[in-house]
């Protein structure tokens, strides 16, 4: 393998064609385009005038077979995800997948298994956010265990908002057989993703979701769930296309601690001197007198930082691309492993299946092949595409 | 009668000790006390100490026959307000009760039964917080129909921090048969009254509950529910005494506009100069591509006003007494009238019950009895009070 991973873009569209240009202007010093691949051949043209020098391919499986790529990234629909990722792991070829993992769990499960009878590949996700600084440093807090065992989270991720005719503008979009749901595939996975990432996989969740409830649309616009860790601390977790003015607000809150985060920019990290529950137990009836009469200087009890990061536009995606390089060429450990997809697809999976069963849903013993038959009954009303299997 | 109104407080405790001080520091000018109650002998000193002139009675039935009051505020332990309230109605006095209404709404709605039943007298109920002049306009805004319709609502208010000794100070405290309930009957009534006040009550309910989560308590310390509008609006309402450095963040998200409140003092209210679904359909694809590129300036979309008002420590509830002795001098209108106190109670009711059955819980036919029977279940466990019918 030469120093450079020879990468094959899977999907010319506005994503695809963003990583072109990424490692074209070489934000990816250790990655090249190998190859670029889509079914639509205007694409062709485009790529043509862009890159004159890279082959083309408009069959997937072909650009695979040419031994011009090292590693692919699944710049496609949601459903395709999957089956891509296993056709290159086949091939002994390193693959990229772009986020969400899948639409179901059945089929991300199968990836992931495949992926793990080839651990020499490499398999990522591109969650480019968890190359956000300011989250990065959140989960090292976290896991560091200074802030103690999370008792709450909350997260109000309304910042999405999409128009009418950004729905209008394909056949596949919004729609249950071609883009396999709404904001939850589409937008906020990557909350999905680090809200796991850092506060833990729940048990159990229930949500409420509207389906076209400010838009034209079959699949979700506005979701509100509620989840369960099981071990009493329980979260929240809002998300919507309709909200002009969007919230991003993020609360941890936590035994010796608590970050609330602004915008995915600014986090406030609150540190307790002494564990909560040790404070409550020896203020005595002096503190207590004080809390009552406003005297209480709470401030004495902890420290507080505030975190800011500036962040640079495509820094976060074009980390991901050298992060999945670095791997493949000298094993530097993953920031988003591939298997690591599937939770926030099995997330938004259980929201569904809660909001169309009205029941809470354990996460762990998810059934699939319920969320799956509920998923194809969607297909099937909506009758523009073939139902999944 | 006089044209002050002579007020019956009974309870001589913290709060009771306080609406004294207030009408006797001028702040309620249209009362002045007519007598003071209280079952606690020491308190008769401290109330002869203070008000040497102002007749002291142990027993409430007593001070109500004693025609030395026109009304009377219920500055007593929850279970008693209802009872207390009827008691002093059936006497011909106007009756002031204290939050929460009740602790089950079977109570509470013989409370409120029994008072349409004497339209005559005064009944309401000390929500001073709807005499926060903040939400006094928020509501106004609401109501107005300036911002349209409501799609979502979101309370974090977790800047009820109660340490383990003021759980400790007495028998009844934090108990389920002395005052039946946490949080939810304790810190909490305010914002449960304001959340339906301004946004409307929710025909359901779903919610997690934690009993003694950080706390040495039996009842509730720690709440996450999730409410449904029935039109396909939801909210949620996150409380808990165990939040050293609480969050009080209160979102109302409409069709027209967008109300952000922090700290129950500053609330930046967003207004669209056309309805977001307007917006949404003739923002074209122009805007589409604008928005993707960035370059989409919402700003020329709204107007946002930022309202702050500046609130002197016990002038809401001094408001709510001037403004229950005008209604009963000249009828000027409630603030808060009695039979609202139903709403915050049957809502804390339902959350509990929705807990206990891990169901979502309707609040138009709120199962009392099955509520009742599962309080009394509680009761008996504890095994320090009587069960209540």
């Amino acid at each position: 393998m030469s120093k450079k991973v020879r990468l094959g873009i899977i999907g010319f569209g506005t994503q695809g064609s963003m990583y072109a240009n990424f490692i074209e202007n070489g934000m990816v010093p250790n990655m090249e385009i190998g190859a670029i691949c889509d079914i639509d051949l205007a694409k062709r043209e485009e790529a043509h005038v862009a890159y004159p020098s890279i082959p083309f391919y408009k069959n997937y499986i072909e650009m695979l077979k040419s031994e011009n790529v090292d590693a692919i990234i699944t710049a496609v629909p949601h459903y395709l995800h999957p089956e891509m990722g296993i056709e290159a792991l086949k091939r002994d070829i390193h693959a990229l997948v772009e986020k969400p993992a899948g639409v179901y769990t059945k089929q991300v499960k199968e990836l992931n298994e495949f992926a793990a009878s080839k651990p020499n590949l490499t398999f990522a996700i591109m969650f480019n956010q968890r190359n956000n600084p300011l989250y990065k440093r959140l989960k090292e807090i976290v896991e560091s265990g200074e802030i103690g065992k999370i008792r709450r989270t909350n997260w109000i991720i309304t910042t999405w908002w999409r128009p009418q005719p950004y729905y209008d503008q394909s056949e596949w979009r919004a729609t249950w057989g071609g883009e396999g749901g709404g904001v939850l595939v589409n937008q906020a996975p990557h909350q999905l993703d680090l809200w796991q990432w850092i506060c833990g996989i729940p048990e159990t969740v229930y949500a409420k979701v509207s389906y076209g409830f400010k838009r034209d649309i079959v699949v979700e616009d506005e979701v509100t769930a509620i989840v369960d860790y099981g071990d009493g601390a329980t979260g929240t977790f809002v998300t919507a296309t309709h909200d002009l003015v969007g919230t991003d607000r993020f609360e941890i809150l936590a035994d010796q601690g608590k970050i609330v985060v602004e915008n995915s920019q600014t986090a406030v990290v609150t540190r307790l001197k002494k564990p909560e529950q040790e404070i409550s137990e020896t203020i005595g009836m002096d503190g207590v007198k004080k809390l009552f009469m406003g005297q209480l200087d709470v401030n004495d009890l902890y420290e507080q930082e505030t975190i800011e990061f500036d962040s640079v536009w495509g820094e976060q995606h074009a980390g991901v691309l050298v992060n999945f390089a670095a791997n493949i060429l000298d094993g530097t450990p993953l920031i988003a492993p591939g298997s690591d997809g599937i939770n926030g697809v099995r997330l938004a999976n259980a929201i569904h299946l809660s909001s169309w069963t009205k029941k809470e849903v354990n996460l762990k013993d998810l059934d699939e092949d319920l969320y799956l038959e509920k998923l194809n009954e969607r297909i099937k009303e909506e009758g523009k595409f073939e139902t999944r299997n």
